[in-house]
């Protein structure tokens, strides 16, 4: 045994190290060359030390798990739109107000309110067996006494748009789309109600968009485009869909019944702002950022849990530790991420006047896993001196830096316009083993890596909001 | 990207042979001097290769996971005592007839007939909850109205002993061990009710029996002990125990509101048993087997869909290929497995008066992901040459011998007698994660490991089967 755990242990540190052969080297390899701003960024050495040994090991240690689990202990999932998310918003106000945060605010969003009713899918054909099913989000409910009708089994949006209008009118589309990234597949789900409808399927159903599942739905949002009848649309497992494919490879035909409703309204929920006031450009903000509405399974721990308590530890720990940036730095939970990105979209139109103000806006929405640096988006220049920043963090391996045009959700909405941006990047490769389903809970974090992740989140942000250099567009 | 899956090959590489370093050589180690057998072990190796080369790569390559897939998807889950259950044995008995193996019969069997019912449990407080649930079969219904209490967090049967009655006495007792291995944590779902009960409690609960969850119970056996009241007993998912723990552990009352409800009575069910008659000592027997029956949930396509699978395949192959041993090659469908052994217990109390004939006795239930070896029960003379017959399997990897004292389940009833027996040795790491929930389909099974599994079974019986020695007692 012994053996075997040395090997392993080699094995692990093998992958590390190539790891960070492979990614670490944004600068060498992009030629960057940020003048003096280089011998600035290094003299953050020490102040950022400071914060990771504070959080890491000192009297932060443990506390952002911690607060995690309490949180989402007393809240469990937290939908857009219901009672339970506006509470969850006042409690992490109070937590804010506790650590003497003074400046935390909220803004008012309008935002969909959509309720899951009783859902049940049942094969009637071959045979007779329960399906797990969880309805997308927000999907219209079922007519009264459901609707029963034979399967159409679509592999992908091709063969979708090669089948006869006449073999999908009155039927179920499932779709069984092979799982690549989420990015690409995601489509499926977002769009598959739509585009079956488009053709006269009656519902549509989508192989859940996971690798790995243990009979698991996974929900998410939908879009419903113009000009076509909204269908009821609805995950189910991987084990169902492939079930339900293998059948009909055989030539079997597949009959289900379909039970689903739900409600629809509006309602005002809030983002919430908390800000670490600048010395010198109080107007000037680096944003750190997650959302705290989740799906309405699991316990939205992971999405996104962490990343909001990762951005509440962010100016609580400068708060603490009494650093004030030149520059402000602002927290924000988002509200209604999940529904659509509502509230970053709202706080986007309400403040684009003062747009320019951003120097640099992160985001926490992929897990909060072992932290290993950023993926970020902006121009080279940017990138050149987010790179040179990472390199205070050598010493807990978040030194990466991963080139995207995307690097986030929420904050997409501000970093297609130009605004520069970056996401956590993390250790996130079982993500969406749990993502939208009863499986986010607590259970995937752990305390070590909230530790990680908060220390970062807390002194790279510091880093920016005081060097004296804005951060290119 | 190409450097990252080189690594990762080289890794996986590494880790096959450290492992086949490590475990491989049971005859060496021991000292094994079977001799003239081993000349005489070592001329099966052109047929043993034939079998391996007809079942992986000739005409058998993916029959044994198409007839899987195509069992599993036409009855689902095949809990004793049910209808399906008695169907399946049909189906397979007419698979077998139809590649003309003609020794078949079953046996009749008494079996338990537990039928699960409408399952629910709500936590009233600290909040309201939905907890999700599996009953362990036999479990007695909640009375009528269901049950409310709070919930007694325990350990570990220590602690349960050090709790005085009074602070159990009407309440909930829920175990939450911390998960080592199956075979030590196991005692909580099969004894937690009769010891709870014993100190008064009114339901006893059990964190699922398994090392990792997407929120997902899983079910099992438990034996009510006598002269204690039965109370009602179920698995929750590693998440709401870790959840009530953690409130309990915070000084927080937990109340639950539990109903269940299941019905049991007796009725006949039947092992299932096919010879491939012996040439020259018929009455000896070496046997293959798997259990027919599943829990009911999931599919029952790893426990033990794979097993009986192969298990069929063994005499299949050997028919097709016109091998017929000296001894007789059984293969056995054990029924009623999960309810307690019940058909092995049944076969043994039957056949006692023969038991001297049983020469080596197989099971496969711990799995069919690639096949490595055999675990042995026996004496050290027994596995001296079974670990020569493994060395046959250098091919396919599948040489390695694992001392065990209970080589399987259902082959316990007999190897506990001194009978020598063997389970098949496979990289079953991930077993637990799907076993006895929603999550045993056939998406755990994959066609190469399945087709490996049934070449090195049928292999395995045979050169036993057809060797000049008997396996010593």
């Amino acid at each position: 045994m012994p053996l075997k755990f040395t090997a392993l242990y080699i094995i692990v540190v093998l992958i590390v190290r190539l790891k960070c052969m492979q990614d670490k080297n944004y600068s060498e390899e992009h030629l960057c060359d940020v003048g003096p701003l280089a011998e600035e960024i290094v003299s953050y050495r020490d102040v950022v030390q400071s914060i990771i040994e504070y959080t890491v090991s000192g009297p932060f240690k443990g506390k952002t798990y911690e607060e995690l689990a309490k949180f989402v202990d007393k809240f469990g999932a937290r939908i857009t739109g219901s009672e339970v998310l506006e509470q969850s918003i006042d409690y992490m106000i109070e937590l804010a107000r506790e650590e003497s945060l003074n400046d935390v605010f909220t803004e008012d969003v309008e935002v969909p309110h959509w309720v899951r009713g009783e859902e049940k899918i049942t094969m009637l054909k071959p045979r007779v067996k329960n399906i797990a099913v969880l309805g997308l989000g927000p999907s219209v409910p079922t007519p009264p006494g459901g609707i029963t009708a034979e399967v159409v089994v679509i592999s992908n949006f091709t063969m979708l748009d090669d089948t006869p209008d006449e073999h999908i009118r009155g039927k179920i589309v499932l779709y069984t789309p092979t799982y690549t990234t989420y990015g690409e597949t995601v489509k499926y789900r977002t769009q598959g109600a739509t585009k079956a409808s488009a053709k006269g399927a009656i519902a549509s159903l989508v192989k859940s968009i996971t690798p790995f599942s243990i009979y698991s739905p996974h929900t998410g949002y939908q879009k419903y485009g113009e000009n076509v009848t909204k269908i009821p649309t609805a995950a189910i497992t991987l084990e169902d869909a492939d079930l339900i494919k293998r059948i009909n490879d055989r030539g079997e035909k597949v009959e289900l019944h379909i039970e689903m409703s739900s409600t629809f309204d509006k309602k005002t929920s809030r983002n919430t702002i908390i800000d670490i006031k600048g010395s010198e450009h109080p107007e000037k903000l680096v944003i750190v950022s997650g959302h705290i509405d989740s799906w309405d399974v699991g316990e939205g721990a992971m999405d996104d849990g962490g990343g909001l308590l990762i951005s509440l530890a962010a100016p609580v720990i400068l708060k603490r530790l009494n650093l004030t940036p030149k520059r402000t730095v602002r927290s924000i939970f988002w509200t209604a991420e999940e529904l659509g990105l509502v509230g970053a979209q709202a706080y986007e139109k309400a403040h684009r006047n003062e747009s320019d103000n951003i120097d640099f806006i992160m985001e926490s929405d992929e897990g909060t896993f072992r932290p290993r640096g950023l993926t970020v988006g902006g121009t080279q220049e940017a990138r050149c001196i987010v790179a040179e920043v990472l390199k205070l963090f050598n010493s807990i391996n978040c030194s990466t830096l991963v080139e995207t045009d995307s690097p986030g959700s929420d904050i997409t909405v501000f970093t297609k316009n130009g605004i520069p941006g970056a996401g956590l990047l993390n250790d996130n490769e079982r993500y969406f083993w749990f993502h939208h389903s009863e499986g986010d809970t607590i259970n995937v974090e752990n305390p070590e890596d909230l530790d990680l992740g908060a220390a970062f989140w807390a002194a790279v942000a510091y880093v920016i909001a005081d060097m004296s250099a804005d951060i290119p567009r």
